[in-house]
């Protein structure tokens, strides 16, 4: 591989339901180059696509009442985690771990109430792999040029302390990478076969971002795409997310 | 937060026991910056530090010889497998998910096939952090530069598919950095308040780090340790463990 860098990218105004995701990040001085991926955080997706749940127009559920006195949380918000959920996995005891639309496992949802205009939580992107589509495309339509890019999240795991950034859409980049067939140092078929792509891409943008408040919810990763496109492998998140037919820990 | 570059580092020769990592990278060229996170493959850590097993020499128990054969692995590495392990915390269909020394949990203990000279498993350095605190120093030494070193494992996780790169060694770098305090666009407390920046790191450090047969066991990430450091948290990839009290995945 060779060596890349990357940049934070700074939004200095609020986003707002309607805004043009990739409009506020060529505004923000970004200049698209083919070996680009763009990482964007969720928040601003959303918050663009109106993907923002006005909490005094939730009812909350008995067994959201129930729930949120449990976890000790705001019981509106224990209702926008459950209507988002097609699973819960598991009840933590600050969280809820449920498995969402397209069978990505996290915490509450994906429901953030950081970052939210006050009263409000943001929710997932009702289709992450196609908002990246779109912003991909838009950047494709504004300046010739296209780059991959990648929808991030900022998520817990089980085992380990703290959170780390994963990909829950993407476009234009293989978000897994097979080894399969590759040898190591004697020749030998390599074991780990499989690697997630998409998932340190984001871990690599989340080292830039930063802190909330400092307005940067996207970065780019500039100098690895075209590499990754020659090794092959699908472009969506969906992708990454493990058939629950073949998940032990479900 | 400031752009960051990632550079792979490619170091020609088979590592052996007795090998000085540090001299080695910096034979192949490297020169260290206060602003360096050196991230390094563990497996040329361990095969320097003789953590290398021959099987001629592995006695298989009887229940190592029935989860072999269960698995489809071969006895003598399954052997290895729980002589490394702590408690195994389950078994997969293809994997045994182990708890080592210090309490991480890993599939198959760490220990692996690939890249060990025939005949031979590399496990995982003895005491990981002492290896990174070692080569930080030995850098120190020979160039007067002080870098932070992590040791990198390459493993997968529950829920998602691939693998990633993970720290499971540091030293000179907050591995948690923890943003209690800080607030978000509205003024509000964060929810999600540490960061796994050694994972991070080493996430980033796994895209440049290649293919096994590269020859790429190393990279250096330049230009964020002096940020991190800032904002303080431990430099131990111990950190990053979760007391199996907490962790409702155990």
């Amino acid at each position: 591989m060779r060596p890349f860098e990357v940049r934070p990218i700074r939004i200095e105004r609020e986003v707002k339901p309607g805004d043009d995701v990739a409009e506020l990040i060529l505004d923000a001085g970004y200049e698209p180059h083919p070996d680009d991926v763009l990482a964007i955080a969720h928040t601003i997706v959303s918050k663009a696509e109106g993907a923002i749940v006005d909490l005094s127009e939730v009812e909350p559920s008995p067994f959201a009442e129930t729930l949120a006195e449990r976890l000790g949380k705001d019981p509106k918000v224990v209702e926008v985690v459950l209507r988002e959920a097609e699973t819960v996995v598991r009840v933590g005891p600050h969280f809820i771990l449920t498995e969402v639309r397209g069978g990505m496992v996290c915490a509450n949802s994906g429901v953030d109430e950081s970052n939210a205009p006050p009263g409000h939580v943001i929710v997932l992107p009702e289709d992450p792999d196609a908002s990246a589509r779109r912003i991909r495309c838009r950047i494709r339509e504004e300046t010739g040029v296209d780059v991959g890019v990648i929808i991030t999240d900022t998520q817990g795991r089980p085992f380990r302390e703290g959170v780390i950034g994963v990909a829950i859409g993407a476009s234009g980049v293989p978000t897994l990478v097979d080894r399969r067939g590759d040898r190591d140092l004697y020749g030998r078929e390599l074991e780990i076969t499989v690697v997630a792509t998409g998932d340190l891409l984001a871990a690599a943008a989340e080292l830039a971002m930063g802190q909330a408040d400092e307005g940067t919810p996207a970065a780019v990763i500039r100098g690895v795409r075209r590499a990754l496109i020659d090794k092959g492998g699908p472009d969506t998140a969906a992708a990454l997310v493990r058939d629950p037919g073949e998940d032990i820990f479900r």
